[in-house]
């Protein structure tokens, strides 16, 4: 039937120590495994399957690639073909070329970003397990969060002549991946340029973002939390565990989401965020930001637009 | 591609302007249209289409019929020979049958409840609109819900030997309409009787759910609030209003949901609830709850089950 | 200048080991000492004072007494005059009698309870510290209750010509100890009987509390909670730790205040309570509840008393 | 017995159309009187006195005087002797001076501010009553602000060897006043300059608050909510408002409180805030900040001092 969700992101950092600390004790995650290559492997306490992120030791920050879970092996090779007819090259790559994953179709987004599809991950459950669960664990750590929900890919745009690989991306994932459009900024003299993009496959605001900019990169992967207060508490933990915040506790107009972001150590900005916002749908209407009022889109409260905020990014 | 999501409930009301009053000031809906017979059709703030609550009056409380929407009009042709396929007769109702809504496929569930599936209701957009819109209107009243979340049916069952029509609901759900399981409650000598389902479509905990009672009937019908702090709130309005609270706020164990039940002036059960809970995935586990545990289940705080929440539905 | 506030209750308990786990797992409270006769003294985080509760070995559970702290010693030696003139003997108890306390001033109010005044506690600090504090400690347990916040106790009452020990307590807590009354509720044929009373020695609704019944005892010792989020935080760790629930979440008309009701394993009643309701000023009008609207008073959800609220004591 | 708590703040404003429009819709305040000279009042909807608020004409911000209720009309006289034997010149102006309101002792701080002293002032009641009062009347507005809780003064300040205003004006407060100090900071090589104070004659953590800085001025006047939760309302209701934010929603590390600050239409700096933070007490110890983490104590998620801050005010 197509993707289920994001499945795990790969990060690059340039101190293992100090992520693996961040992850664990600002964010709550649990390290599941490592690897000879020195890769760490970490999953949140309501995820099921092995890990939803892989830390790989580099001299920079930066991620190497996003991976989404499909529902069936099969689907692997229906998607190979409407990729590969959208004009994407794609490679499989075979089962165990990450650790307790199936095959994995690999290919880059128009933006240039690495992208990988996958059927299988070792289940694991979650903290609470399946049979009369309690609705949350005892011993979390940080801000407790509850997976891996999105991640914001900066991508490369020079309008009005040059590239503008937020739209090229917008149509693959439309076209090639069955996604579906909920929010967009429409900016330029005749207001018709795709500057940002939220989709989603699920039934949650977005499950994939892109945002133009002077080159491709990664803006922030984010994880859920379940309400306002828990932004709160994360926002405390960061504070004590001197996380270096980018924007303290706010609201984006775009999703309606309550959020925070912050830096792990190697400079990868992360997002806490709650709130369902709205339940997304095919048939809900598309969410159309003007440029005036953009700053509104980004920061609700403020209507600011934070030069730091679109510039820096890994 | 198949079911979207609920689009709406039609319930029978004694005393409309009690009803409408009740469903304005309590539950914060507004009157879009009525016609010629007396039915009253409202919707939430956050829906776009035209109605998600008719109500029709009556010398009596009750379920007339529950809907779903699809996303495309030849889904309903699909649809109908897979139901029928399945065993479930249909009837394809045509378009203007109801107001503003194209043509409808009706059937019964194995547990006498009518269905129906439609793919057009008129779009009239939310009430904050699709360009630069806030994340909430002015003018709110009551408990402001955003949206009918589910319902939940009450399902003739008799045990061992006789009929189960939570389990035949449950396969009709899952086999001919596509839904997943979420959760369940199994009970008898051997743990493996289903007294109760819960099921989605989306990405939510639920989108219908199925109880096992004495006989068919209505259990309740949910709107959706946005935290735990609007389900406190919805309370107080509930108590201005004067309206009989059937169980106050906790949490269930069952969808993690926050919650309250309350009763309409026709005593037709309402609840409101708070909490994605979580994201509800084809390959996440099936949440079992057993029969010694379910009380924690339905309420997670006291662990006791209250016998008029089970025994008293319309 | 006067009582500053309530400064510990001392409780029976039949079992300490468990009630110890309790008031610890349950509430959040660290023992901070223990004596030779078994005894056991335990504060909250955000208390300075040495203990705000002792737990006494017993067979059977109720309180020994409870006591309020005073600014200065001097200000024992005043008190004793004012009470002893209002008609009430005292005895001064020297230094040590209880461990890490000066003097206490012991006398038994109207109603029969034992009540003691003190003005030295050894100050051992809050967990956060004093100097750049954070907002709240690492390694908080269970419901991570700020502090001890009030009693409210059952005093023998037998309207319209027994006793009404009630407002002899209240008459004594303004006159003898300069107490405030914040609420009350008046019954009986003329509307002119306090069944209950809410005074207040800060600015909080109320520091200690009387109802009105066949013989006085115990009804609830109360700890204060940031907030309704921490509310339902409270209510999921007591169904974890299968504590007995006696009143699930919901909201007190009187004083505004989002409360739990449970019990210790002896059955002492405990609150978790949230939310400041209001600013108690000694000029804000009393505010006067009718024996009409008395269930909308204790549970202004429902508005239903609940027989074993009033009638379970100990 | 003294002064009770803040009564109210007397601000300038040059456009008294858009400031009441901005006291009524964004903080949610009412207009009770207005009169001939211009002048506007206005009370929160939990406040039982006439007002908390004057709004005055003029052609630039500023505050005219912060006024502080006292118990008793003879407190008047007890506390003129006082302030006079402290060293401050007092006047006391005849009842009517302000309308609805009793005598006034009029004099001003050492750091220049006016300050007023009164008993009495016209009891209007809150809008929930006080007989089976509601927690919360219907038709709020805006961020349904609950009363006037605190004054932040700018104070005078040039140290080593000039003056230090903040550190008059506390010893005033403290010695003349009975107030107490509940946070301080503390800066300079020695750590024993008084850069900032905190104090309070109730038991929140402060009425009135002092800042050094290079002149004398008002930093804000603060409103009270009761939850995080509608801090996040109350930022959404300013956004809706297009009001000018200044730091949008965190937590102070001093007195914990969950805040927002933001400006009148004349730029008069206001604060929503929410959260007892805690049970200030005459014996708790006080908090200090020192110099290298002021920061954390003003914004405590970002530990950043921003520089508008603590540099515009009126």
């Amino acid at each position: 039937m197509g993707v289920l969700r994001i499945g795990h992101a790969s990060l690059k950092v340039m101190d293992m120590a100090a992520a693996v600390k961040h992850y664990e004790n600002v964010l709550g995650l649990k390290t599941t495994m490592q690897d000879k290559a020195g890769n760490v492997y970490l999953k949140c306490w309501d995820e099921w399957d092995k890990y939803s992120l892989i830390l790989t030791p580099s001299d920079q920050a930066g991620m190497n690639h996003v991976a989404f879970k499909v529902e069936r092996d099969s689907d692997l090779d229906d998607l190979k073909m409407k990729i590969e007819d959208w004009g994407v090259k794609t490679t499989l790559l075979p089962e165990g070329t990450l650790p307790s994953t199936g095959r994995m179709l690999q290919f880059r987004l128009p933006s240039g970003h690495e992208m990988r599809l996958y059927a299988m991950k070792e289940h694991v459950g979650t903290e609470v397990g399946s049979v009369n669960p309690d609705p949350w664990p005892d011993g979390l750590k940080g801000a407790g969060a509850h997976w891996l929900d999105h991640v914001l890919l900066m991508c490369e745009m020079n309008p009005p002549e040059g590239v503008n690989t937020v739209a090229d991306n917008t149509r693959f994932f439309i076209e090639a991946l069955d996604f579906f459009l909920t929010e967009q900024v429409l900016v330029g003299p005749s207001g018709d340029i795709q500057a940002a993009t939220w989709l989603s496959c699920t039934n949650t605001p977005h499950d994939i973002a892109f945002v133009g900019g002077p080159k491709s990169g990664l803006h922030h992967i984010s994880y859920f939390l379940d309400s306002w207060h828990d932004v709160l508490k994360s926002a405390d933990v960061m504070a004590k565990n001197k996380v270096r915040i980018d924007v303290a506790p706010t609201r984006h107009g775009i999703t309606r989401g309550e959020t925070i972001y912050f830096f792990d150590p190697s400079g990868n900005r992360n997002e806490t965020f709650a709130g369902l916002g709205y339940l997304a749908q095919r048939d809900r209407p598309v969410t159309t930001w003007t440029e005036d009022q953009l700053g509104s889109g980004i920061f609700y409260h403020t209507g600011e637009l934070v030069s730091s905020f679109t510039e820096v990014y890994t």
